[in-house]
């Protein structure tokens, strides 16, 4: 089934997307590479804990924005074209590990 | 309150215990590079919703072992001192965030 | 918009559909009730924790149960009708209050 | 190793404390039976995920009061007689559960 999903014709990110999808995870990478400078300079470990969750938040943030893509794109193509039921099952799999 | 426990002498972590740290986060930097190459790559949405929630795990653990950590000496040595409430409700405000 | 949506026609739950999410919530409360009685029993902390921690497990299950049959249905629906973008940011909305 | 925590001296709660988070448990019970109701009614499924996530940021509210008396409390006791490390991984093993 999955493999099936991912080959549907689907509306690729235009480069404005994917830059600025890319332009997030950039700003994230830098976010993780500054807590290993906190804890290579033995920064107190509430202010990594609070850096840890500031990244969690960024993360779910691009993530939302991924899956809220997802849905308009492919997920609404496939209920189009009458096999919404597996694309939803798929998309609510994948938020279920993603809100743990 | 905060900087007053930031400068209680601690146990700072050994060359080890940094090392180990340092290593997780490295490796979850490289995860998030994964993420960039797969949306220029225009893999499919839920793959890379997946990578996300692996990354989400990760430093949810590598924040969890950072927090036992400053439980067993930070907080505890607060405790020891009579000084545990400060450092506990300190403690319990950053698990909350780290919650979420 | 959201009253918009509210009013949609839509498959409504079957009687079985709605007595099997009734019973799952009826056990979620008899679940809450019990952690009352542990509480008066002065029953140890951490126990009372894993409960509400099953709790919220429980619930969790029952939020995206609803929430996949309402893009099954209301939300499919709309994007039939060509007003899904509102029906999807809807969902998205309350899927991240939802994964906190 | 818990059964030993368990039966360590605790400072058990007082009838104020005890009745505060039973009449908290008492207002998160009303709001799942208040579900039952909206289910019964085919109340739109947004309003009713609404209402789920306000009930589980209730419970994780009540969680972390708990989490925190059985800090100030068990877990300081024990790092006060030296056997604190096991007392925090508990409370670490439950964090982790309940911060999913």
């Amino acid at each position: 089934m999955e493999n099936h999903l991912r080959d549907q014709p689907v509306t690729p990110r235009t480069d404005n997307e994917k830059q600025a999808l890319v332009n997030r995870l950039k700003r994230i990478e830098g976010q993780v590479r500054g807590i290993q400078k906190m804890v290579e300079e033995d920064r107190y470990c509430v202010d990594i804990l609070v850096q840890i969750s500031a990244i969690n938040a960024a993360l779910k943030k691009a993530g939302f924005s991924v899956a809220e893509r997802h849905t308009k794109h492919c997920v609404s193509h496939a209920v189009k074209s009458g096999e919404g039921d597996a694309a939803i099952e798929e998309l609510m799999d994948v938020m279920k590990q993603f809100s743990k």
